[in-house]
């Protein structure tokens, strides 16, 4: 059950499509609807963490749910509509029914000048407010004369949910991918997240064979991770690597933001990658602000866990409005997001060090058919370059992708030739421990130390 | 008694002016006569060395005064007067009264072929000689005769004189300020170092509070130096900055030269403060070249003293020349240099590792007040991101500079950030010796780790 | 006997000259002649292994030889002749005897379709094969005809030959210098490195004093190397420094390939010269491709080997055909290239660390007549930073290579003012365990620390 790239790109797109409508926000129905979707495609755990628990210096808030909304002229006509779009609403608003006059209306709408047919998304989750937005044309449609609004909504003790998909591996290590489930109609920011992250986990469970334990968080931003760490502390520590995925949907090259740690494996897999991927992709260093990597690099958690977008936030002007919507994706973005994401895992899975049975000079490679005596071209030439680059720097200390690095080779590369050079028998995979590849290295150094 | 910036500009001006009249060089009435000028602002202590004394491999030289000195042609004319600019006579010269035909006068001349109006500044201090420093221009107009040639000097036992002005801080810690007073009628180098450093340290004796002790050398160049580091070897381990002050009044950005360490905290706090201040300003490695920081920056005295100047000495062509003169140095030049000195002593001041009381997770800014929910702007954003910096990197290990360098935020912002989090008590100050900082970073990371 | 560069200039070229026309491979008679002309001018050994030796991972391959080859055609005129040009055969081409069509003929000729008139090199020493290597206007102006083709070779049971230079020095300590002897008629690869190194070892006898001991090695490409490592594993903890010579008489700036270390001593000498060195000169990075620095680098093996070449193989066209011949080579690189490697030579023999005697503040100069008290300027400026530059940074950790690295003065003026302040007796030359310079240090260090 391999998808092919167009299956999975309609299987991306109609995934967004079908989480696009969903009213989402921190807590609420949304989220749950958003998981159970997900839960077709996916067998997830859903958690619920009532209102009020303590999540370190945080607080689970209220659950917040909204059925309609509008604001009406005297005439009775719904001049902005949450029916037709769910950002007209600022999340979490609290219950309002009253007639005022425009001028009162005026201080809970939100425009955005620049763009004048685009609705702003705008959240006020821990400060008691309602509010619409609404597009500057709208605002400026506005007669200057009374209007009936309504927010039906409500905010109180519920729960706070979240989706967690644990596939386990070999090794109780894990590599955690996480991403945000709490934003409404805006397709970028995040359903192209939620969409990779899901094929990803589904294409992790086709594998024969997985090295390290997989976990896949569907979470409310910043409240989610803060509470998924606070009641897995325990865990913390088998989380070798993880990546928040986000934004990977719109047009630009990947973006790769570094754990807080900035030298872990996951940052220079993601850097390989990334390298050898076509495009215009970047690597930016840690900053203590963005997504949910905020949380799970703050300085006591500390995990290698960095971030893969393509343009960031704040930097596309569709950024949290109306128009990141389904024209705002592109198909081969997101599988493009989504394969990079897949030779990020590679690398993870594969990276090892090896030791060479032969540390003094060359063996030789011709009269094991691994060279051609002629001068090799093209793949071939790589391929042989690559055996060389493995055999030299295989000495107990340089790893596959130190090798990669060093050789400016893909890791691809780097591992073919040594599955060719292991099945011939010239080198010996190096346990954690070191302790496998003793006898490899003292057959040969042993001797020239005599 | 703060000093408003136009109010300093004339100080800084002033006392210039009333410097460059005197015939300084590294001994004699002129650089005592210069103390004198700077006591009058601040309480310096005159030291008097006599000649002889033995100073590392140097010896104290000889005292050398001067009246008078002249050129007459046998009309009686003074050709070139002593009394109209003291740069007309080598420094050092020995006396000399004598009548020469040209031939000889002019194997005693010096001259710049480049700029003809200008007079040469040139010594002789440690070989016996005498000399005058002429325009090309005058000594073009010299005719083909006999001049009666008078230096009517001094060269005798005396003292080398040298102030130092001593404030004392919280610590003994000292921070060391270095200033060259040997030099005559030329304004950038080295009067408006000179004038710096008294406002500067007048600035410091406002100050309620100083951590650091501050110690202002006002000395000849080398022998000075060298003298005082002779004289306090048992002092030198308490010096923890240092500055040499030279060049701060012409054109052209800051130029911060590295002290022989590099790495040390004034080489990146003053790097920091020329980032961050307008300018093309410029940070250099050290070499064993240049004024006083040559002696504090030899191997075994290695103090972390750097050169602070504008376009440094022979990168300019008014150097130690008469065009170094009044109109070469700017008053918002010497004002600028003077707030970076304000700048530097600011970040070593304030230089502290703080710990955060949060180290699992980000704390909720926002109900403590210091978020703004809907998302900042301007001034208010860098506070905001200065905050995020501040607490995600206050694990014990980081330093403000530190936290500065790496956001590449101002110190100043990274500073404001950490007042206003340690107010609202996120932030426990770290002792010198780490230990107050255990309870708060145990509080969090031994939950972790349970 | 000194040689002049013209005199060396000719004597270069006029050992390429002479063994241009000897037909090397791996093994057989032309290496032996090849050798027999070098021991006309450097007392070599010549060592002979035996055919079927076990040398690591390899085998001494049997030995070729040949005494003609031909292509007639049917009319009995040699079309292809060996004996014009013996690049016409494929080195290690098994005997073949046979009247054949051409269709069959042209499964056995190589041509470069890029360079009509030129005859590739090829070789095929490790699978048995024959063939002729022709230029494409050769191969075109072949009729549809039969051919009779003759290659009068042997391949038996013999020795692998090659050519050792032992010239000893103060210490057993040993500088390599390997150079190889298997290509026929190519001048530039590699006669021009055979030249430079004969030349460079006859240069080294006249010294009158060395530090180090030098082996110079005359071997066959791979195998060679390989041959004698096996046949020297005690001697390799000698070797603290080493060059492969290659390439070094054709147009282009010097080229330096780092060892596998990449910061060794050779490394940095390399790198050094190189940048003092006059031309578009350039240093690499290690990679396990190459010449015979892949097996002296090999992780068991990973000595301070790096190589010295002008433009690198396979970066020129005329690289492994008829057009690196006589005209390819100059005789003023071949200079150039020998005048570095006596540069590299000169910072080998050198290379030492001081310790001045003057620990705390500069000692006075200007009383040893070091320093020209109105400022110098040109090379005697060059002299005096320098002298600076070595009385700073001579602490006991610092050598001449670090300075001069530092500095950025050549390696050559900081020896010289290190000859000047050892004279004078401002240093001390610090023994190889550090103990000589302990009273030095002390004697200033000691009173500064009371």
């Amino acid at each position: 059950m391999i998808a092919t790239p167009e299956s999975r790109e309609a299987d991306l797109i109609g995934l967004i499509g079908e989480l696009y409508p969903i009213c989402r926000s921190i807590t609420g129905e949304g989220v749950r609807e958003t998981l159970r979707r997900i839960a077709q495609r996916l067998p997830i755990a859903v958690h619920e963490v009532p209102s009020g628990t303590q999540v370190f210096d945080w607080t689970v808030p209220r659950e917040w749910n909204i059925r309609d909304a509008w604001i009406k002229n005297l005439n009775g006509d719904r001049v902005v509509d949450f029916r037709e779009c769910n950002l007209h609403v600022v999340s979490y608003s609290v219950p309002v029914r009253k007639r005022m006059p425009i001028s009162e209306l005026k201080e809970h709408l939100h425009t955005l000048p620049d763009h004048s047919s685009w609705i702003p998304y705008k959240t006020s989750y821990y400060r008691e407010a309602w509010g619409f937005c609404v597009s500057a044309d709208q605002a400026r449609a506005l007669a200057d004369s009374e209007y009936d609004v309504c927010i039906d909504s409500t905010l109180a003790d519920g729960h706070l949910t979240y989706g967690e998909f644990y596939l386990p591996g070999d090794s109780a290590e894990e590599v955690l991918f996480s991403t945000h489930v709490c934003h409404p109609s805006l397709c970028n920011d995040n359903l192209s997240g939620i969409a990779v992250a899901v094929f990803l986990a589904r294409w992790l469970t086709t594998l024969a064979h997985r090295r390290f334990s997989y976990r896949f968080l569907f979470i409310p931003g910043t409240i989610g991770s803060i509470t998924w760490l606070a009641r897995n502390r325990d865990r913390l520590r088998a989380i070798r690597h993880g990546l928040v995925l986000t934004g990977l949907g719109s047009r630009g090259g990947l973006v790769y933001k570094r754990s807080r740690i900035g030298t872990a494996v996951i940052d220079r897999a993601a850097a390989h990658v990334l390298k050898h991927t076509a495009g215009e992709n970047e690597v930016r260093e840690f900053i203590p602000y963005g997504y949910d990597e905020r949380q799970y690099c703050s300085p006591g958690v500390n995990l290698a866990v960095g971030c893969l977008s393509r343009t960031p936030f704040g930097e596309y002007p569709e950024y949290h409005t109306s128009a990141d919507n389904m024209d705002f994706v592109e198909a081969g973005q997101l599988e493009g997001s989504f394969m990079a994401c897949q030779s990020i895992v590679r690398v993870l899975e594969d990276e090892a060090r090896y030791v060479s049975r032969m540390q003094m000079c060359e063996p030789q490679l011709g009269r094991r058919g691994l060279y051609s005596s002629m001068g090799g071209a093209g793949e071939a030439r790589v391929q042989e370059m690559a055996m060389l680059w493995v055999l030299n720097f295989s000495d107990g200390h340089h790893s596959l992708l130190d090798i990669a690095e060093r050789s400016g080779l893909s890791f691809e590369s780097i591992r073919r030739a040594t599955v060719l050079l292991h099945e011939k028998g010239l080198l010996e995979r190096m346990q954690t421990d070191g302790s496998a590849a003793f006898d490899a290295l003292h057959g040969e150094i042993g001797e020239s130390a005599r």
